[in-house]
C-alpha cells in the first residue's frame, strides 16, 4: 500500500496573521515555509506551499453551543431545532428539540449554512435581498433571521443556525446565545 | 451586526505531533494551550481548546496533481475524468478528460472520498469487502481501484480519483501519478 | 444480543396539563416522575425524565380524516389527492382521488406538513407572508390554503393537505371537514 | 383560524402495559378510554380512540447518549461520528467527531435508523441478511455493526449509531457505551 | 403464484359522457355495471365498481405530436427541447432537438407537466400567479409559457411542453403545433 | 385559450379482449375504431387510434385493500405499513400502521411497484434474481416478499405492499389478504 | 454584453482519421491547427487547440432509431420503453411504450447510459461483473442485457436502452433492431 | 459483440457556416453529404445525415480558462470557487478555491449553466426576469452576475462561473478573465 507524503511547512504565526487580517474569507491559513538564507533560487511558483491549515470548532465546543442555544430557548418555553455548520458547509451538530416542529431540523442547517456562508448574521443577510433578491436562490441557503455566525480572528469558522420559535428574531437571540457561549 | 470570537489557542509543535502519531484519523490537531504556571485552578475541561485545525491541500497543489493525473493517462491513450476530495469529504478539483466516458465523472469523485475516507487506496480497501462486504453499501463510497490517498505526517489530507480507463488498475496508475507529484 | 432500557417514568396528569397549557408546539409531554419523599437530594437535572411522548392520531382515525376530505370533494364533483401528515413530518395517510391532476399528491402532503408544522390553516400561514416572505423557502413547505391542523388539547398533532381542487379555499373546506371528521 | 381538536382519552396504565407486552414494535400506546357503565351502546368501531402516544428519549437524554458514545471512542483515540434516531425514523441528534471521517456521519445516522427499525444491534442484523440478503436494499438502511438500539419496556425508542473507528465492533462497542448511559 | 383478479364492470356509454361533462377533471371514466332488474337490493357502496379506466396518448399519436412540435421549431431555425407528459404526471416521450440549450430538456417536461396539471396552456396558467403567487412551489411545474394541453373530450389526457426558443410566445405555438397535429 | 381535443374512437370489446389475451402487459387497451365499409382507402397507419384506455383501482377499491391488509397485520399484533401502486408506477395509497418501523413506508411502496411491475408475487419474483442477480438494481424495486399484484383479465393493474412484520411471509399474507378483499 | 470567442481550428481529415484509429474512447476529435511555415517558434504546448468536436446522433437519427426499437417490440407484442443516451451521458429520446411496467421508463435510460460508457452491449459488460463485481455500483449504470452501443468510426457516440420485455435477450434484439436501423 | 456504425458524412465548410450564421443556438453542426450528381432522386428526409458534431473546450483550454478566473480573484485577494460547464450543461472543471465559503461551489456551476444555457452573460440575464420573472424557476439555473459565456463562431459552447466575492460585478469580472484567457 503506497502513500503519499505532501511537502508541509510550518507557518509562523507573524505570516498567518497577515494572512488573515484580509478579511472576510475563511479561517483557511497559508503554511508557508519560512525563507531560509537557501532559498534564494527558488521560483515563486516552487515557493506555494502545498498545503493549507483551516481552523474549525472542536466538537465539544460546537456541542456547548447547540446546548447553549437550546437551553436558551427552553428557558422561555420555545421549542426549538438547532444546528452547527462547519466553514466547509458541513453539519457538525444537530439537536432536535424535544417539542420542535418537524419544519425546524432542515432549517436551523440551512440558517447556518448561510451565516458561516458570508459571515454574517442571517437577520443582516436578509437585508441583502433587497439589492440582490436571487441570492436566495442559491442551493442550501435560507434567508430567515437566527443564523449567527462564529469567527477566529475575523474569519467565518462555523454557523449556528436555530428554528422553531415563533419569530425568528427569538431564534436568533438564542442563536447568538449559543454562539456567546464561545466567547468566554 | 454581531460576531462572535472563538477563543483561540496556538499549537505547539511538540502536541500536535504527539496527536498526530496516532494514526489514521484525518489531520486535525487540537490548538491546545500551552500550560503555564497560572493554569493550576482550571478544570480539564476548561483545558480543552475550542478550536481545531485541519489540513488541506491548497488549490494550486491539488489542481496540480490533478493535472498530473490526467496526462499520465493522457501519455498512454486513455481518456480518463478526475477527482481530488477533501479529508472533509468535499469535492476540490473535478477534470472531465477529453473523450472520458459519462460514467467518469461521478465515478471519479467516489473513488476519492474512498480513498480519503480510510487513507487507503481503493484497490486496497476493495480487498477489505471479503471481510466486510456491507461496507460498499455507505453512501458516497465505491470500491473499484484508483482512488489514491493522499497524507500529511500520515494522516488523511484529501483523495484523488481517477476513471474512466479500460482497467481499474490503470486507472490507479494515474491517480498515484497525481499523488507524487504533490511528493517532489 | 444486548439492549438497552430506558429510565422511564409515568407522567402525571396534573403535569401534563400544565405542560400543554403552554401552546403553540407540539403535543410532546414530558414524563416526569412523580417526586417521592426520597426525592430531596436530587439536583433539577437529575430530575429530567429520559423519555417524553408525544400524541399522534391512530392510523383508523387519519383514514377516516382523509376519507372524509375525499368523501366531501367528491360530492361537489371535485377531484383531489388528501395527506395526513405527523406532528414529526412524517405522512401517515395518503390518498390520490380518482381523476384528481397528478401536481397533486405532493402537494397535499406539503400542505398538511406546514399546517402541522405551525398548528394553522395554510390559508393563515400564507398571509404571513407578507411579513416574512422567505419562510415559504423552508424545505417541505407550501403555502397554499388547504392544510388543516389537527390539535389535541391545543397542540399540533397532525395536518391535513388537500389538493386539486381548482382554488385553495375549496381545497381547505374538504381539509376542514377531515379535521372536522376527528372531533365527533 | 379554526381549528380542531380531536377526542382524547387518557390511557389507563393497565391496558398501556397490555399493548406493550407485545413485544417487537414501536412504543406507541394505544390511549383507549376506559369502558364505563355507559358504555354499553357503543359499537367496537367507536370505542377505538382516534390518538395514540408515542414514547420518545428527550433531546437532553438523546444528547447525553450521544456524548457517552463519542467520548468512549476518544478514550481509545478512535474518530467518530455519532447519530442519534428516533422511532419514527427522525434523526434527532448527530455528533461530528473531530477527525472523522467524511464517510462516518451519514453512516452513523444509517446505522442508528436501521437498529431502530429492527430493535436490534446492527451486528446481529447483519447476519439475518445470510437468510435474506435483500433486506439490505430498503431505502436508509445499513448493514455494518454498531447501530445500538434503545428500548423502554421492550419496545424500540431509539437507535444509536456509531461510525469512523477501524472496524465495527470498536463502533458498536462506543453505540452501546452509549446506550448504557440511559440505563444508568 | 396467486394472483387476484377485481370485478370490472363495462361502462355505458351514458354514464361516462355525463361524467365527463363535469369538466377540468381528468379522463378517468368510472367503470359502473349496468344496473340489471335484479340489481335491486344492492346499496350504494356496493354499486361502485372496483376500476376504473383512463385515457391517454398511444406512443404513436405522443411520437408524432412530439415531432410535429419539433419540426416546427426546426422550421424556424429554433431549436428546442420537446415532452409529452400523462396526464399521471409521467412523461412519455422527451426529444432533445439539435443545438437545443442543456435547460430545455428539464423545462420541456415541467411545462408539459403543468399544461396537464391544470388543463390550459402555460401561459394561461402563467396570469394565474397574479392572484396565488405560491402556485408555482408545487413542484414538478414551471410556469412559463409553453405548455399545451392535449385534452379528450374536454378532459385532460396529455401536455406537450416545449422549450429553448427565444421566447415562450414561440416555444407555446410549437407546442401548439405539436397539439393540432392530434386533431387532424 | 386553445385547446386541442384528439380523436378518439370507442373500443369494441371483441378487439378488446383480444388485445388483453395477449399476457403480461398492463391493462391498457387500444381504442380502435370500428372498421366500416368507407374505410377502405385508409392506410394502416391511419388506422390506429391516438388514443388508449388503461384499467385502475378506485380510490375507493383501493383504500378498501389496503385496510384489508392493514386489519389482517392487526388481527395477528403485527405493526405495518400498506401501500397501493398504480400500473403507472404512482402511489395511490399509502396507510403508515400504528407502531410500524420507519423502514416500512418507502418499503411498502417499493414492494407495491415491484409486484405491478411484473405482474407477480415479490416473493416469486426474489427467486429470480437467481439467474438476473441485477434485476435488483432497477430503480424504485424491492425484492422482498409481500408485495402482491392485482390484476384485472390478467393484466396487472396495482400492487399492494406491506412491511413491517417479522418476515416477508408475514408481510405477503397480508398483502394478499388486501388483494383478496378486491376479488369479492 | 461581452462575449469572448475562442480560438477554432479546423481539422483537417487525416488527423481526425489518426485520431480515432485510437480505439475505444468517445468521438471526441481534436480540431487541431494545421502546421503551415510560420510555424517553427511555436511550442509543443502552445499548439494544442482549444475546441474538440464530438459527434451526435441527429434528434432525427435518434428518434428513428428508438422507434425501430420500439416497433421491433411491438412486433412480437411485447410492450416496452426505449431511450437513446448521448456519448456525454444525457439523454436524447425517451419513448414509453403503450403497456409498458412503470420500470421499464428509467431501466431503458440506465442500460443505454452504460452501453455508451463502455462502447459493449450491456449483455457483454455483465459478464465483466465476475471479474469487477463493483463495477456495477457506478452512479447511473445497470448491467442487464439490452444496452446496445452505437459508434462512429469505432468511438461510441450514442448507446439504446430497452426495457420491460419477459427477458434481457428480448429487449437486447430490440435494441440491436434499434442501432440496425442507423447503419443502413 | 455486435456494434453498429452509422452513416457519417462529412460536412463542408459553406454548409457549416450557414447554419451557424443562425445566431443563438448551440456550435452543434450537422455534417450533411456533398450532394454528388447521382443523388437527383433522394428525398429530403433521405438527405439529412444521421449525425452532427459539437464544439467544446479542450480539458485543457477549460482548465486554463478556470485559472485565469482563480488567479483574477487571488490577485484581488477574494476567494472564489470556478466552474467550466459545457454546452450540453455537463460540468468540465471544477476548482474550490482556497478558503471560498461553501456556498460558493454549486453557485458557480450554476451560474456557468446559466450562462452556457442562453449564451450571455448571468448579468445580462438577471435583468431579462424584469420581464419574465419565473425563468428562475427552471432547475439548474441560478440568475446572478458572474456567468460569462464562452463562444464559437458566436454559438455557445461553454460557460464559467464564479462565485464567492463579495459582489456579483467582481465574480464576473473573474469569469470574463477565464474567458478572455481563451480569446488570446
Amino acid at each position: 500500500m503506497k502513500k503519499t507524503t505532501v511537502r508541509t511547512r510550518v507557518l509562523t504565526g507573524a505570516v498567518a496573521l497577515a494572512a488573515l487580517g484580509a478579511g472576510t474569507f475563511g479561517a483557511m491559513t497559508a503554511t508557508a515555509a519560512p525563507k531560509g538564507d537557501g532559498d534564494v533560487a527558488q521560483t515563486a511558483e516552487a515557493r506555494k506551499p502545498d498545503t493549507l491549515t483551516s481552523t474549525h470548532l472542536s466538537i465539544d465546543a460546537a456541542t456547548r453551543a447547540a446546548e447553549a442555544a437550546l437551553h436558551a430557548a427552553e428557558k422561555e418555553n420555545q421549542h426549538v431545532s438547532v444546528a452547527v455548520v462547519d466553514r466547509n458547509g458541513t453539519t457538525v451538530v444537530t439537536l432536535r428539540g424535544d417539542g420542535a416542529g418537524p419544519q425546524s431540523y432542515e432549517s436551523a442547517q440551512r440558517k447556518a449554512f448561510t451565516a458561516v456562508s458570508w459571515n454574517a448574521p442571517t437577520s443582516e443577510l436578509a437585508k441583502r435581498l433587497a439589492q440582490a433578491p436571487n441570492l436566495k436562490d442559491i442551493p442550501g441557503t435560507l434567508f430567515l433571521a437566527s443564523g449567527a455566525p462564529v469567527a477566529d480572528k475575523g474569519a467565518p469558522i462555523a454557523g449556528i443556525g436555530v428554528a422553531g420559535a415563533p419569530s425568528g428574531d427569538l431564534d436568533e437571540k438564542y442563536a447568538q446565545a449559543g454562539a456567546a457561549s464561545l466567547g468566554k
